[in-house]
């Protein structure tokens, strides 16, 4: 792919800070940056090389800067690259950006770096996803996810299962053309046993992705009970500030209130939610409805109760949410305050107690909350999915790899055969951009930040 | 000055981008980011290189980086300097951050960098003030002055004059060694004319400070006039936006309201006021009140009247003006609903037609502003103050000057001129950093961002 144009864009973030980076990436790079630099020639220095010197608008001087040199295909985007580092001042920044607009650079969309890249060939596209992901990390979990997807990740796994399945689709293709001589190039029972294998894989990684969307986005974890259980006091005390507003008067909390907690480098979203009860109380009633909304999008609820709270109350609460096959953690507060009997009684059901107003058993909710959602074995080199469209690729791939098992030991059947080696080959290839239409490049990189 | 520690920060904006630049600088910014870096032993490459590799937190793989090397003393803090270019997520930067400095580099403290390259002799005082000025810089002007200093700038100036006071200075001291032999080492006619020369130098540069200051800080104009004429349109039509809310009914604008506009790469800060009137509503005597309060900080008051104005009130209001020599631009808007004799009448006035509603003589003004404020020089090599510091220093140079001037004819106060001198002197190097406390730094790098 040639022709193409230079661009440019602002890689560091917008506002006030020592230094901005502008970066330039196509042929023309090297040739743009030196028509306003004052200093050494840099169409003559090696690439990887440092060179401070002054960018000048005609005979002013706009500024001291130190620009940096990668010469293709050595570089990010495989073309020449040239990256600025100017003083942070959004003037000095814009000027400058004109400057080489005006000397034949083309403002680069949201992530056409990164898509130079691709087009390039110096990645994949699942690699390509994980750049954005890297940048919009927040924890270490989701930083260890993007990170090992950018390393190559699953991607190189269905790349040696795709590359056995083409062999078959080249072996089938022949059979089709020896059609009238009814020979078999292609070993069925070895075409099954691929197809198998390949579907055990996709199985897992879509099963992954469950795990691996809460990672990214966090994990969303409701806080129900009756109402001045002391929600809010438990959401204050996970955070380690004041956030809710909390008093004794019952039905203080008349929104959900949401806030995100990194717990050993896991995120999660605690949702605090509007005490469930009868209220005539109509803002609050609104409360109550959005809180069984939320209860049905949330992976855990923990469902709080007080040493108030009638026995036989809790215990029809839980037989309800376990009735609903929903994931619970039962939350007695106010554990001070429970009596021996009380507490036998409560023993029966899984039980956690706490006292949240005095920070009591909050460190051992942390660890069950870790527990509860599986996260442990994280940090392994098991592969997680993060990405909608990988999964519906998968999807795909794994529907045309089933109707390849329902006709495999019907000869006759040959033509569908291919055709659905055919496609399940090419959604595979979507994931890693070997099939793509512009498209799904523009949607995939209009995601992505500018100057990235 | 040795023992230095090795400091590192962010020297990029925080929030989402592409890239962050972390900067370490000091003489172990190397060795220390060498610890963590998997690639090439950056311990034994040139200086002004870029190195690709990975950051590595033990065994776990934290980012893909490109580190950039500048080797002392060829560098902006003449330490070794390391610039390391990550992915710019927040959790990605604080982790390498604290990578670092768990290898032995300190947190930097703001403007931490320059004051190094300051206290390594990089560069002067006022030149190190320059940097933040130019990071801070947001037109033309105020980045043509920053720039200007940071070039040299009066610094250059100063500092001839400077050494020759030093020959003086040493003369007179030698004068006194021989005191007993009524020697005159030190021309006294030649000592009062340095002194003068000096002086005037000073003088001017004391007088441009005035314009430094609102080229820095804005040009503050004021619009006031009667209620209604249409203040707040003339307002919107210079912001071309709709900024103010804009009635028909006399006293909308209760507040001042203030405005940056960018007229030629020169900031105006326009601040468009209650109408002066009596008035009974409370809220609104107030707005009268700033009105006059800020009509004393601006530099020029655009005093706006309308056709339906009576011609002897105009006349009248800017007799007043010109009583208290305020600098003034009298605005007759609506100019298409005025009469002819309207129109002669005025004329007598310096008067700007305009009718901001249909913006018609808006870029007039625009170029009539330009000019009162006589900023068309502005790109010639004329200095500028614009730091109060600097000021301040100029003006007890200029005492202690004309203490000299005083005592420089009478041979008996050979001491006391000897001491002025040295306190010119003093109050010189203070300008450039050549005399300095802990308090006076401090208080000039606290108010750096972080990373610079």
């Amino acid at each position: 792919m040639n022709n193409v144009q230079t661009i440019v864009a602002l890689s560091t973030p917008s506002g006030s800070g020592a230094l901005g980076v502008i970066r330039l990436s196509g042929p023309d790079a090297i040739f743009i940056i030196n028509s306003i630099f004052k200093g050494k020639d840099l169409t003559k220095q090696a690439s990887h090389t440092l060179h401070f010197g002054l960018i000048m608008d005609k005979d002013t001087i706009l500024d001291e800067v130190v620009v940096g040199l990668f010469l293709a295909p050595k570089s990010y985007t495989k073309e020449n690259v040239v990256e600025i580092s100017c003083h942070g001042s959004s003037y000095i920044i814009q000027r400058i950006i004109n400057l080489l607009i005006e000397q034949g650079a083309r403002a680069a969309k949201p992530g056409e770096f990164t898509l130079q890249a691709f087009v390039n060939g110096a990645f994949d596209l699942s690699k390509a996803e994980a750049v954005a992901d890297l940048i919009a990390s927040n924890s270490k979990a989701s930083h260890d996810i993007a990170m090992q997807q950018m390393r190559g990740g699953f991607a190189n796994e269905l790349q040696g299962l795709r590359e056995k399945l083409i062999h078959f689709a080249s072996m089938i293709e022949l059979e089709l053309d020896f059609a009238e001589e009814d020979v078999e190039f292609a070993n069925r029972e070895e075409l099954k046993n691929l197809v198998l294998q390949i579907n055990k894989v996709i199985a897992r990684l879509i099963v992954s992705f469950e795990l691996g969307n809460v990672i990214k986005n966090g994990i969303p974890i409701v806080i129900a009970g009756k109402p001045n259980v002391g929600k809010s006091t438990l959401l204050n005390a996970l955070l380690n500030e004041e956030r809710a507003i909390v008093s004794d008067i019952a039905g203080t909390t008349r929104d959900t209130i949401e806030d995100e907690i990194n717990i050993e480098g896991v995120i999660f979203r605690f949702i605090d939610t509007a005490g469930i009860r009868e209220t005539a109380d109509l803002i609050e009633a609104k409360g109550v409805e959005r809180t069984l909304e939320k209860m049905k999008q949330a992976k855990l609820i923990i469902y709080m109760a007080d040493a108030l709270q009638d026995f036989d109350d809790i215990a029809s609460q839980i037989a309800g949410l376990e009735k609903q096959d929903i994931p619970y953690l039962l939350l007695v507060n106010k554990s001070d305050l429970l009596t021996d009997l009380q507490k036998e009684q409560l023993k029966e059901l899984p039980v956690h107690f706490i006292s949240a107003m005095s920070n009591i058993g909050v460190d051992e909710l942390k660890d069950s909350l870790l527990e509860t959602v599986n996260i442990k074995n994280l940090n392994t080199n098991e592969t997680i999915l993060t990405n909608i469209r990988h999964v519906e690729a998968l999807k795909n791939t794994e529907a045309a790899l089933n109707r390849v098992l329902e006709n495999v030991d019907n000869p006759i059947t040959s033509d569908f055969l291919a055709m659905d080696i055919k496609q399940a080959l090419h959604y595979l290839g979507e994931i890693v951009g070997e099939v793509t239409t512009d498209d799904l490049l523009d949607n995939i990189f209009s995601k992505f930040c500018i100057g990235k």
